[in-house]
């Protein structure tokens, strides 16, 4: 369809046609669906009747080409001007073959793994008929006990950023053309990361520059990569709740940064500006969304109930209706759905492709890239000539596809111990549980107990089950259960080499974990190939090479924890610093268990000859830093190489450090190879107190190093000539 | 001398002695100090000479008449104009009579007391020859980790205000005419009670809406009741110092607010803008401290060394020297010291009244209205026929003046077991240590166990020595020691009850306490009268009424935890709420352990009969609010009624309750009053998101009650007429 006759379809929808474009409900609402449960009840509290259902603009949380077939089909023979419907879904990583959850993806500071995990998502979920992923999720955050680190990237800016253009050229590539890729809706906007408290959905305050700085790059980011739609964070920002915060959205989004695609609402967000306390009633919470610019109102019924009335009363413009319903169509006509309202919708092809040997190659791939090495002490790698005793709550779960992956399933997970299998024979696996994740039996830990005598090495597979993160999953106690720390100790005493393995979607607080192993893996919700990477990395098949991209806390105490903070004026490092009067806690210390960026290989590499090509730049030269990194220990690996860069005066604080760039080598035992960065003026811009984005003259530090708290150290100047 | 006599003397001034006014140092580099100590390296370090120190204009930290007189004295005999010292001093929560610490006063919720501490304080002060104390502090914290929530008043903007003009009436009176007072210098501008972490001096970062609604009115409202001066905050706010930002302290101090008064730098906070990492040296720290409107320099030399050079260079102008010069000039006028420069020095009249009978009297009073009972299963009060074992590191400690109170000496104060023994004879009292603060010997455990074998009743007094909170006094772990857990878990396998007090200087996560006590107590730290006003107490013949202005976290994975939050859009208790997707903990409440406003009595009370004049307000009318309380137990006790306000729809979010008023009332077993509050428009305003502060027509939510978490509730309308 061309423009023009999206602007002739336009002008002859009634109002409420165009309002139903502004609305979208789950799957059970429409007629075609197969399981329309208890739809009744549901209609009537939101106010919806049957005949409005036809209206409809989009559908969410529908899949399976045979279902979103046949609700498209259903629709365009009920819709007057047959206007297809748009199928959105939370593929977040993974549609069928689950990859690793966001945070241990971006542990793998693998760009080219992560767009490939998103682009087999779009191919699996486009064949089930989805037209649009709401991911990626690109909200910094700081928060360990906020569940929903797991769906982010980490702490960094920038690596969120570089992770954001990742996935949304994985899922969306051309789109246009491609009908095995789904448009990518970026969330949440803005800093749902930051809740206080880490309590989910709770108030989140920053200054503007903070907001600037370091929260709204990777939107930013997903956005300059083309993601087509975005959506409104739950959470009020300074007062205002993001959903109808039209500086926020008209403002920053819409007009600084000229986003001209759909922008939904979170679940319900547009009607929870009633407890939000900043609306009245319905018809306030839609008057307020759109005149916020949010287009699509998903799962209430504000826009239905309420807009007419507006506009009749001319609260609203009918323009900014238009300009919604507008948008709207112009991204079901990118998705070609005027001509072919089924788009990928394959039942055969998706039968054929998801769970594919290369889809769960690619999956198995990236969790083995994707799992950090805490802690070694000459334990690992494991032989296959040992006894193994796998002992934890985790040793033979399917719990290990973590949140958000509801199109996973436990039969198709590879399990710890299916994964061991394929290294050891059955004579030499013992399993056994000792303790379930929150509960336990002293039954469970005497055989357990009794099962680990068996053993040479004991493998602890411990964690938090998938429920004590994600969405609402937030925890005040950071550790693992109780019971499972009992668990561990008991196994210490038994005085076998223990390996732990950590399953869990955010960074915790393992000191006693480490205590009580001689090896700790963080596995993170590694996916459907979970237990054959986990295995790869126990056998040394796969040198583990993940870094951290959020700091371990020493303890819940001491969050936030993150390496780009600033200075204080009372520093506790400072050559001349008090015993007393300093910035630091009296009980911890002021670093974390494991900074970011930092993560063990089987081998170690060494740092040499960081060497800058000039002392200073300006506006039109180009910094090359080149370090000389050698593989000095006595096996193959991989080594994720960073560059950080130290502002040292700034017209407002800078922080300690900031990741510039980074890159992963492949070195072969002794082998060294030569690492370039290259800086140039643009990567030293900050917002200044008036929030202007420039770089200011002065001295910086370098730093190439193997996590944030190592490395080489250079200084250079940036002397501007204009 | 009049102004004009200022004036004359100004143009006098050479530029050496103008920035010589600008500087403070502490007593040993003055002549007539009478212990210099090692003042040659301090002074080398600073590039300070023996001559700059007769043109200095403030000392700090100087006390004792006999010293400050003798110093003066040369001074005045070394300074070529004839300028007098003028003499600062941290006088916290009083000077040799030291009264609770002043989140301890708070909880009195009695501005009267709270007045009259700092009157006496300034008293005792200025016979010593102190001319300006550096309190209050009212500065607004949420967070129990930071040490220094000590030396404030809590959680609430409102409460926050009227102790600091409760404090700021005490210290100054009619300070031009009465030499028994001080004036007083408010801190710290701004928000330094919000440290990221709770680390001290550690990165501020907030909206400049929170910033205006939730943590500036304390400094105003100081303002208002006329405190001389103000303290810069060590942190940084939205990425500059607050030392060095003007829009801050130009802007909305000065310009504003019209604040006219000295503004001094914290302690060696103008050369931590290097440390800030915002100025290269020393010299662009001077010129931005200058140029954001700092007065005096606390003892860093950047304005010394510096200042004439930027005015040379017309970097500063000489006018803006010559304002700050001016505005000392003129606190020194009005505090008389160009007349008499001695002010109310007097050794004589020091020796008579410090520590008078009345001072201590008024000491025991306020800490008697400061304890707060928090727990009490039917023990309380005890009776003086009981055998008492008083067990604990606090038992016979002297250390229960808290921080912040130099002045104070241990052999004037009062332990517990002191005051005890004004209730029972030796005979019926038994003490034993049972551990330090943080370690303990197992023959201090046996020792404890076996002498409270010889109670009827054991009272554990329990706590953190005083340098665990205070000023860079931070911790990630906020419960009691272990090893005072561990004595309190095995009294409490004795079987006999515990009445456990708690002196300590933060918020406490205090589960482990309550499970292992019958009754729990939080002294703070009670000051030189804490172990008679303590006894009072467990006695009886003072009837506890205080209650918590900090919200006593459920643990410290809860912070930060205060109770004017915000609803957020998925609110625990809403009738509807799902019971996965709601703002909450997996692990814990979302409650505290116990809430603002809350505290028990020996008596209890029950409110009833919350009626209001009127359903509907304007600008012009007031809407009375009465209230029935009755005391409903068999003894006498005084009750705190708490007046909240809740305003259902905002501009932007609003809290679940404010504090609007309060009041103290005695009541009689049996006894009923009637308690009225008037409220009135303007306590309805609040900033909006343009930062206008105004009410808007709607509806809002009373409630009248003995805590934030309980009360009676009714509701009324705003509805304005223009």
């Amino acid at each position: 369809m061309t423009d023009k006759q999206l602007n002739n379809l336009l002008k002859q929808m009634t109002m409420e046609e165009k309002v139903g474009q502004l609305v979208q409900l789950a799957t059970p609402f429409f007629k075609g669906a197969t399981d329309r449960g208890e739809i009744t009840g549901p209609m009537e509290n939101m106010n919806i009747k049957e005949e409005d259902i036809p209206n409809t603009g989009s559908v969410l949380g529908a899949s399976g080409a045979k279902e979103t077939i046949n609700i498209q089909k259903v629709h365009m023979e009920d819709n007057r001007l047959g206007i297809p419907l748009l199928f959105m879904s939370d593929i977040i990583h993974g549609f069928k073959t689950i990859f690793p959850v966001p945070l241990g993806i971006s542990c793998s500071w693998d760009l080219e793994l992560a767009e490939q995990s998103a682009a087999i998502a779009a191919k699996e979920a486009s064949t089930a008929g989805v037209h649009v992923t709401f991911a990626p999720m690109v909200d910094l955050s700081r928060e360990p006990r906020w569940g929903r680190v797991m769906e982010a990237t980490g702490e960094d800016p920038f690596l969120n950023s570089t992770f954001a253009r990742a996935f949304v050229r994985g899922y969306q590539g051309d789109l246009e053309h491609d009908t095995s890729k789904v448009a990518s809706c970026v969330k949440h906007f803005a800093a749902y990361g930051a809740p206080e408290g880490g309590r989910d959905y709770n108030t989140v305050d920053m200054s503007e520059w903070m907001l600037r700085e370091h929260y709204l790059p990777a939107y930013k980011a997903a956005l300059d990569e083309g993601a087509q739609m975005v959506m409104t964070a739950f959470n009020i920002l300074n007062g205002v709740p993001s959903t109808g915060n039209a500086p926020l959205l008209r403002g920053i989004l819409r007009e600084e940064w000229d986003f001209n695609g759909v922008l939904i609402s979170d679940w319900g967000a547009v009607k929870e500006l009633i407890p939000h306390g900043v609306a009245e009633g319905a018809k306030q919470a839609a008057e307020q969304a759109m005149n916020a610019g949010v287009d699509i109102e998903m799962m209430t019924s504000c826009y239905t109930n309420h807009i007419q009335e507006l506009i009749h009363e001319e609260a609203l413009e009918e323009a900014m209706l238009d300009e919604a319903v507008m948008r709207i169509l112009q991204l079901k006509q990118k998705l070609g759905l005027f001509e072919n309202p089924y788009r990928g919708a394959n039942e055969e092809e998706e039968n054929q492709i998801v769970l594919s040997k290369e889809h769960r190659d690619a999956a198995r791939k990236l969790a083995g890239q994707s799992i950090v090495l805490l802690k070694n002490e000459h334990i690992l790698p494991l032989e296959a000539t040992q006894n193994i005793a796998l002992i934890g709550p985790f040793a033979q779960s399917t719990d290990i596809l973590g949140p958000w992956s509801w199109g996973g399933s436990s039969e198709d997970t590879i399990t710890v111990h299916a994964g061991l299998s394929q290294y050891v024979s059955q004579d030499k696996l013992f399993a056994a549980k000792g303790s379930d994740i929150e509960t336990s039996t002293e039954q469970q830990l005497q055989a357990a107990l009794s099962t680990a005598q068996n053993g040479d090495v004991i493998v602890a597979a411990l964690g938090e089950h998938s429920d004590m993160s994600g969405e609402a999953g937030c925890r005040a106690d950071i550790r693992i259960p109780e019971v499972q720390l009992d668990l561990l100790k008991k196994l210490k005493e038994l005085g076998k080499p223990i390996v732990t393995v950590l399953f869990n979607g955010r960074p915790l607080d393992l000191r006693e974990v480490l205590d009580n192993s001689d090896a700790v893996i963080e596995a993170w919700y590694p996916g459907t190939e979970g237990g054959n990477a986990l295995s790869d990395i126990l056998f040394g098949t796969i040198n583990p090479s993940a870094k951290l991209t959020m700091s371990m806390p020493y303890s819940v105490g001491q969050v936030p924890i993150y390496y780009n903070r600033f200075n204080t004026g009372r520093p506790k490092d400072a050559p001349d610093a008090q015993e007393r009067y300093v910035s630091q806690y009296l009980d911890i210390p002021n670093e974390p268990l494991f900074p970011f960026g930092y993560g063990l290989s089987y081998t170690h590499f060494e740092y040499s000859n960081l060497t800058l090509s000039n002392s200073q730049i300006d506006e039109d030269s180009i910094l090359s830093v080149t370090t000389t990194i050698t593989n000095a220990g006595q096996i193959a690996g991989e080594e994720i190489v960073q560059c950080y860069v130290r502002d040292l005066v700034g017209e407002v604080v800078r922080p300690l450090k900031e990741l510039k760039d980074f890159t992963k080598i492949h070195l072969q035992p002794g082998e060294s190879k030569n690492v370039t960065f290259d800086i140039r003026e643009e990567q030293l811009r900050y917002h200044h107190a008036n929030l202007e984005y420039k770089s200011d003259n002065g001295e910086f530090e370098l730093y190439v190093g193997p996590s944030s708290a190592e490395g080489l150290k250079e200084k250079f100047r940036l002397r501007k000539q204009r």
